[in-house]
């Protein structure tokens, strides 16, 4: 379904789909009673939890464990008028326990950064939405050069 | 100024800058009492202002009207562990007048949607926060290879 701004919302397995092919997605959080958003590297884990990476002294570390934020990917082709977005909003926890950090530090996202203590941070996929942009252009295009 | 983390704030001259080489930006504000994040062709105006194109018809239109909001657009190269980040904080106006509409759907950002009817979207400048990441890590290793 399509809604009349051509934008299709996704459903929870589409989303998580397109989301495991990005390698940069933002946490959207409150600072100061202001919004604020943060270009992170994160990936997947094997239960859907997005997880992220930062610096231990980085801004973030301190704001976010045990906060419900929202963290969001996308991709859009604007020449191609299409895209995607996703957002995944949950509770931020950072990764404590000795045995998953080591897992994390060999499966998990690489860092961007100097910092020589990084940690994890695990957002639980409580609410997954996404749509997909320009999607009835799309579908116009394919009708008219079909 | 670089913090442990190899983040370096921008100051707004810097911010702007960038903001200018952008086509896609995410327009982040409150729904259902929930963080939404919806990408969106923008542009900046003479004045700075950061103006964005959406249907007549989207959720964004009626959500956003005299709020303030942030926006961000940011450009990250994971291989390359660099990028940066910016995002205005300000007040969101539904642009009404017939003149300033007209101009802008000559020179503004051009729309993504299959929508008969786009309007814009001015959001104010009050607030512009911006980042550089990686850049420590650039530094040693420019630093390293000379």
């Amino acid at each position: 379904m399509y809604s009349e701004d051509g934008v299709r919302e996704l459903d929870r397995q589409e989303c998580l789909r397109l989301l495991a092919t990005a390698h940069v997605g933002r946490v959207v959080h409150t600072h100061h009673a202001l919004p604020a958003v943060l270009p992170v590297p994160f990936c997947l884990d094997a239960d859907f939890a997005v997880v992220v990476r930062t610096s231990a002294e980085s801004q973030l570390a301190g704001a976010i464990d045990r906060v419900v934020v929202a963290f969001q990917a996308d991709e859009v082709d604007p020449s191609a008028h299409a895209g995607w977005s996703v957002v995944v909003t949950g509770r931020a926890t950072v990764v404590t326990d000795p045995a998953e950090y080591g897992r994390l530090r060999r499966t998990g996202p690489h860092s961007w950064r100097a910092s020589r203590h990084d940690i994890f941070l695990r957002i639980e996929p409580e609410l997954v939405t996404g749509s997909e942009l320009g999607a009835r252009r799309l579908l116009h295009e394919a009708r008219r050069t079909s």
